[in-house]
């Protein structure tokens, strides 16, 4: 059994075999519709989501079995002041498995120190969301063939966006993809990413309008600005920018569109007509690869790439929405990277 | 596949048909305990409702299948600012029939439009409620036999209740009907109801007691003043007409008493000790109704009786509680009927 | 049928038949997975809770069935001012069992007055839960072959805590039982129940602080203090007694210690490492019982050991929580008590 929470912890022949099981699932459904016969899958999602909790309970029907599970934490004994901790140790005792979405970063790391099943990360505050970066991947691959030699542009909230933290760090073991970065200034991407886009050997570009990008670009990944990730909501608005039919008409014929969803204004619903949008495409393949992550997850080694150290460094991770600021009894775990020591749960740098 | 949104775009053949399948189950259920396997059923709810809710959920599980939805769209993505278009497309891509509860009218109209699948309207506003209407000519076929000749009485909210209007208009295709129409002044049948009851050749007369008309009645359908559709709920209590053991004595032996519950203050408790009342009859009804309309959407032809227009009229609905004054992508739709020009998804009379 | 709402109505026979094919259940799961084919179970929770809606609706699906329910009495028609009989009426003709969590006393009895299938009282406000109870039970049976001769603590809120009530009120049918009630002033167990006691047999002690009994003890049972339950929440801080792995140490080594959950402060984080903490084991056992319960409600019969009058008393609850003050419609039942004339529904003791 393996805990899907970060796609660092998966090899690419992993990623592979979870996207090939994918594509035999989407071309014969039916195949596999009792291959969870009698199992149980929980969702417990602190912040809501239609299409995540949706496309993971349409995927456990799908393979015969049941789901349990809250949509809203204050319908649940976490409005009495139950941790975290004891939510998923009875939680994961009655199910097979146990998707978590939560609004604090490292929340899915720190219930897999307590889970007696597989958990997914099903989006921890802005920190990851991997099930949704693999059903990016097999979309564009599906559309593509392959991700090496791609210009993939990536736009809107390139800073708090998990699904575009996910995504580039996956996408980055791949070769000769040039990202084109279109933000505003307040949502730029992290400078540790980007050079992280550097040290792989890829390169990116940024700019701040989609007219000035699209034409060179093969896939389009937009993003919307999440508003209830901040206080001041006051200049969001301006922030934004926008994929209509007018600046669509400069780009490639065979251009895919792809977005996260759900979307806000940032693409004008006249753009869904266009046959380069696959955003609903790439919503349905969610079930997919959320079936093929099902069924896969038992069958895979929990060979833990990340190098946890525990010690007693007496450091406190800084970040205000990692889940170590709330669930005080957690251990305390650090990683290294280069020189630099990180949060174990969240990856902020500590040090 | 057919789209059950208004009793309007079925023929009457076609409601025998689903009404006679209804039967067959209520005598043996057990029979189709497989006809949905693998299937999913998605209720996405904008308003409250344990009864419809839960009798679509039970109608699937009694067919072998699955349901998805929420309750409360504080829940869904609704509440990150989702338009109604893209849930749409979502949830209709992972569900086989998707069924829709909305403040607004037209919605699940509105919803037709993007849905993959057969949409359910399990009421819109103040609008529809075809399910019910379904539910409630079951029951009279159940213990009345036929629809023809029969005085029907019909109390409490008129105006606005949107079972009442459902109801009304699909009784009319039948014959020697009088409606006993018992209500206040502000809760009255509108006008144009009233005319479509004299054009059909059936009849109407109008009561503000109880008392005055019971004796004479078949059927009795009482309904609840609702009070969330009214900004000023001053003076409802007083617009109350009571059902109570008392009045109930003035009545025919073979009455029958319905109501689409919940009650509130109309029926008198002790009422439901009396054989006449059929409403939990009616609630249970309700199952295997939708059951058959389950089994039957996929078997119909999606005739649409209504005659569309879409035209650059620059005509807007002055419904303030139409789907199209929120959702502004939405074409613009008309009908004619008569002289008049009607809005396409709340049937509103827009000149 | 049997409704299950007091374990009084339980003959020792009758509750050992149940933690006896909990235990089948709990050796081979797989055995009985198809047993409630078809079947629904409704879980209606006028109050939230994690665990005790899940283990239902987990129990439900490994015994092959399906589920429906609301954990937010806001998203369901009792919003719209529906009667408590009513959705009794109408959920209890869509499913086979009903569920219900209520934060009022009686609640359950009241609806085993109108359902049509049997109702589980899961937490009727201060009053009972006897579901939790049988788990209790269950785990002590697991873990010390046998309930005559123990020395069980009970620790925390002992005047509020529904589970505690249930648990002292089914062991006083043992032998030789001695209780240490250990809790604050403003928690104490209540004279009649002490009264019950030792009536029975058996015997008590009362401690305010666990270091004085804690080394006497087979089992231990800490319970939260429930906030929800006062009005003034300044105090109940200073009123906690915690166990934590310094106070442990006096225990015996096969101690056990169990928590009903969710636990708040009462026992420290790292109690949880203790190999004599088993309330992670005794809430998985949750799951277990209830299948069991499940399975054998059907089998019962339904032998009131109570003594109902209903009678024109003219007495009322003074119960401030009892269902009766509420829902004005149930009709006035009493139970005889020695002198006493109780409450038919929530026990209160009203002459």
């Amino acid at each position: 059994m393996k805990h899907i929470l970060d796609l660092d912890d998966f090899s690419i022949e992993e990623v592979n075999l979870i996207v090939k099981t994918a594509f035999e699932i989407k071309k014969k459904p039916e195949k596999f519709s009792d291959s969870m016969k009698g199992k149980i899958l929980a969702t417990i999602f602190f912040e809501p989501s239609t299409r995540t909790q949706f496309s993971f309970q349409t995927a456990m029907y799908k393979l015969g079995g049941h789901t349990i599970g809250f949509s809203n934490s204050l319908n649940s004994s976490v409005s009495k002041g139950e941790n975290f901790k004891d939510t998923v140790k009875v939680v994961s005792s009655y199910a097979d498995i146990l998707v978590i979405r939560h609004f604090l970063e490292g929340s899915s790391f720190a219930a897999s120190l307590f889970s007696s099943c597989p958990v997914f990360n099903a989006g921890d505050g802005a920190h990851l969301h991997p099930t949704q970066t693999i059903t990016d991947v097999f979309t564009i691959l599906e559309k593509k063939k392959e991700l090496n030699n791609l210009k993939i542009g990536i736009c809107g909230d390139l800073k708090f966006g998990r699904a575009v933290n996910s995504l580039i760090k996956f996408l980055i073991r791949y070769e000769k993809i040039t990202f084109y970065l279109i933000s505003n200034e307040n949502f730029k991407l992290s400078e540790s990413l980007k050079e992280k886009i550097l040290n792989s050997g890829n390169s990116f570009k940024e700019a701040s309008s989609l007219e000035d990008v699209i034409e060179k670009l093969d896939v389009l990944y937009m993003t919307r600005i999440q508003k209830e990730r901040f206080k001041d909501k006051g200049n969001v608005e301006k922030d934004l920018i926008l994929l209509n039919e007018k600046v669509l008409k400069y780009a490639k014929e065979d251009l895919i569109v792809l977005h996260p969803l759900p979307r806000t204004d940032e693409i004008s619903i006249k753009v869904d007509e266009d046959k380069r949008a696959k955003y609903f495409t790439q919503a349905l393949n969610g079930v997919f690869v959320r079936m093929a992550l099902i069924l896969e997850t038992f069958k895979l080694n929990n060979i833990n790439k990340k190098e946890y150290f525990e010690e007693k460094l007496n450091l406190s991770c800084h970040n205000e929405t990692c889940i170590t600021k709330y669930e005080r009894y957690l251990p305390k775990l650090y990683k290294k990277q280069g020189e630099n020591i990180l949060c174990g749960y969240c990856d902020n740098v500590i040090k």
